[in-house]
């Protein structure tokens, strides 16, 4: 994975917040119908995780009619340290 | 600055190589014209140039007819720390 794909996933604010919300859940909890309030068209939303998806940013598997997604935090952080910290510290207002 | 503004002035691998180029230099000794090598127009050159000011990487000044530069990575790296960090282990094959 490049810096250049690290980049451009983290460069979108609706992508950020996903991060920052998945974040702040316990792994394998959180299914991708739950964020409907985003500010997008689910097929956007749709293709944001997709997006993080291939950047490495998460996984996810079905249970059921339910796409949970577990954040690869410890895995991201290792290929690009301190890019998730400033991430998490993003003042939530620069996200709506 | 937000972290959005230098995730935008950094998804660049041009720009990126701006940044690069200008660590290995001690400041104020590479003026702007010294950077036509890379596979881009003078305008284009200067767009990228301007970016990296408005977000805070760079410093200019004028000495006669060349514009030197100076990168900011001190104030940059208090600022986003670990982001510089990423743009300097990037491979550099990354970037041609």
């Amino acid at each position: 994975m490049s810096l250049q794909a690290a980049l451009d996933a983290l460069g979108d604010p609706i992508r950020r917040r996903i991060v920052r919300e998945l974040a702040q859940v316990p792994d394998w909890t959180r299914p991708c119908g739950t964020f409907n309030h985003l500010p997008v068209s689910k097929s956007t939303l749709s293709h944001h995780f997709s997006v993080l998806r291939n950047v490495g940013l998460l996984e996810q598997r079905d249970e059921g009619a339910r796409r949970l997604n577990r954040l690869r935090r410890a895995e991201f952080d290792d290929r690009f340290p301190g890019l998730l910290t400033l991430v998490f510290a993003e003042p939530q207002a620069a996200d709506s």
